[in-house]
């Protein structure tokens, strides 16, 4: 179900590129009907977005915009575990965000001059929540507490409708928790569409987050710029770096929840030891045939996984480096020691009882992590997301004297003479 | 040589209209070149790069790399006021741009939990100066120096060879003094390919910035992913925030000191004086006549710069909220009342002594900024445009068991049963 590689340098590096091999090229049919969408919707607001919904849906929902009482329904009638685990949640994901909070400042100067950043949150920002199987509550929690947190003022979900044309309860649920202000059924890329340009029923955002199939994904792509978007997610991964000290049962029930995700998902264990290599094979084995999503599991360990060993404990944390995952576990005897030498991970889960689960739910980390080796890179999705920054400059005439000859200077050297003029025409009198 | 129209709700949505076509669609032959160009280097590497620079640059330079030594001369040789004003303006810029810096955080809980995020400069950065008339050492500067206060380990830099095949020397002194660490004398969507996947002679880097002509930023573009790039830019922008107290001959040349950026560079005044709008057009006149770049800015104010005459103060702010302009300059009466007020503008100038070209130079905060009505969304390129983080999670044995329901119950209701299972198998014995 999944190979044991002794790590010699070229093994890696092929299984490097098989991995980067996943990240499909979108199809020209599937750019030109998405284009096709953005601009009907542009063009013709509610009439062609609704059109699209009918076409897509099959149906169009009992309503677009999910009334408030329906969303204080779901909430009112939940069950109280699951909402308690949400609040759960919640506190543990807004204590940590609210630690990443910038703030504005000012640096006033003795001869006057007055220098800022403010920062401010975005004024209306829209999520994008996927539908079916794929509607996963954790994913409403990690987009809009460090939104609410940035101050931005409105936040829209999107979500399709259920195939009753009704709401899915659970992601309400969350939305109503996380202080979502409205929600609409909507999905597809027409409601990409519909975010970035506004139409008579849905406002019109700032920027669009959120994870979605290759017409979601490719339609943020193409408004990138209309609106600000998030990372473009590829397949999920994780790589676990353990030594002879971690359980090999935890090491493979932790690689199959990131396997579970998809067919094209990864994951690795880098280990110096060959006893616990051949042992978390026997533990997957085992393991696997108890889970519902053991077809998937199997497949994308086959096709995906690997477990190299290593010699060197040096090599095995170079190798962690370069595959830059998304997930980096380190299951090793004093995890904490490796911090310093981790360079390129999204989230890094040290000792035996952090599994990755555990960040995806609850922890407080955003689960929002860079893909396909990007953490080299890009953050994890944070409340710096959310905000955007201005400059102030306030110069008094006797300061920007003082630095008239350097501003002239080095406007003439770059040939910009109406740049030089304009300091010059205040000091001509 | 510019329109003054009486703001009436219509005019100035037309007009917003006809700034946001300026934003040129990239041709398909464009597109296809650059890609050709991009895989021809990732696959021969130094083969390919040279073979281009040679066909597009007309020769090879005398060297690839500039020797450190030609460096050191370049800036032993320089005048001394270019030497100084360049040291003034690094001073401002990195006083200012030392106030952005992040902090790595942890927060140990009493239970033993421990939850942390890293912040760390990127390991290598590209810097893309171009060529010609459009090598702008202060664009060194603020590309150069957040990174260096990022924490960034190592700035490369690429900028075309001058005609006679050697560096242009200002840029080199720029260079040196920022600390940037190597210079290549390369250009186009060539040198863009050879930071993004390394050759022989040119490192790899992780993000690449800079300004740069369509090739450039179409390479930029297609490579995204590949690395990190900052913002495309679009034409430049300016709009001024003016009433009765603005002296027009300041208003006409700081218009101008944009105007003369391109042909595609927009100037616009917002003025609740119909006094200041006309005297403002005479000076247009007055001055222009002595600018080096006269035909520019007279074809740019023409096409795309324009004065509106606003009744109220309420609404002439609205209009600024709504162009989001690139630069702001706010010569009012009491121009710190409307900070509060101006939503969207990369970098604000108060009053009649802040002109544009302060900021462009020498104030401090940084004169990459978003154009073409991004403001809403985007911000002034800052260090946080060079950094990257990582969370960290440890958790405890009893610390997990604590949190066991309630994350067993989110992975099942998202029917992720092999996260729930990870969690369990912990606690199964």
């Amino acid at each position: 179900m999944i190979e044991i590689i002794k790590a010699d340098g070229t093994a890696e590096q092929n299984y490097m590129k098989l991995l980067k091999s996943r990240s499909t090229q979108v199809s020209k049919t599937v750019t030109e009907s998405v284009s096709k969408i953005l601009e009907d919707v542009r063009e013709q607001g509610d009439r062609a977005l609704l059109a699209y919904t009918e076409k897509f849906d099959g149906k169009l929902p009992k309503f677009i915009e999910v009334p408030r009482e329906e969303i204080n329904d779901a909430l009112s009638e939940a069950d109280e575990d699951y909402v308690n685990a949400l609040l759960n949640a919640i506190e543990n994901i807004s204590d940590f965000h609210n630690r990443q909070k910038q703030q504005s400042f000012i640096n006033p100067k003795q001869n006057g001059v007055i220098l800022g950043q403010r920062i401010r949150g975005l004024k209306r920002v829209g999520i994008y929540v996927p539908g079916g199987t794929a509607a996963y509550p954790s994913s409403v929690l990690m987009n809009a507490v460090p939104a609410k947190i940035a101050g931005v003022e409105e936040i829209v979900m999107v979500t399709p409708p259920l195939s009753d044309g009704t709401a899915n309860p659970d992601i309400l649920v969350a939305a109503a928790l996380c202080g979502v202000d409205r929600v609409f059924l909507l999905g597809g890329a027409q409601a990409v569409a519909a975010l970035a340009y506004g139409t008579e029923s849905v406002p019109k955002v700032d920027k669009i987050v959120g994870p979605g199939n290759i017409y979601v994904a490719t339609a943020k792509k193409l408004l990138y710029g209309t609106v600000d978007i998030d990372m473009i997610a590829g397949p999920s991964e994780i790589l676990i770096l353990a030594d002879e000290t971690a359980p090999a049962s935890y090491v493979a029930a932790d690689l199959m929840s990131q396997a579970e995700h998809d067919v094209l998902a990864s994951a690795i264990l880098v280990t110096t030891s060959e006893k616990l290599a051949k042992e978390t094979v026997k533990e997957l084995e085992r393991q696997v045939k108890e889970l519902s999503r053991k077809e998937i599991i199997e497949r994308s360990l086959r096709d995906f996984g690997a477990v190299f060993v290593c010699e060197q404990v040096d090599y095995a944390v170079e190798l962690a480096n370069e595959f830059a995952p998304e997930h980096l576990e380190v299951m090793m005897q004093n995890p904490m020691e490796y911090i310093g030498r981790l360079d390129n991970a999204g989230s890094v889960f040290l000792g035996n009882y952090a599994p990755e689960p555990l960040g995806d739910y609850f922890a407080g980390p955003n689960h929002v992590l860079p893909t396909s080796g990007t953490a080299r890179f890009f953050s994890p999705l944070s409340v710096d997301a959310f905000i955007k920054k201005s400059s102030y400059i306030y110069y008094t005439e006797d300061a920007l004297r003082e630095a008239h000859d350097d501003i002239v200077l080095l406007a003439n050297k770059e040939g910009l003479t109406a740049h030089a003029n304009s300091i010059i025409v205040r000091y001509q009198d």
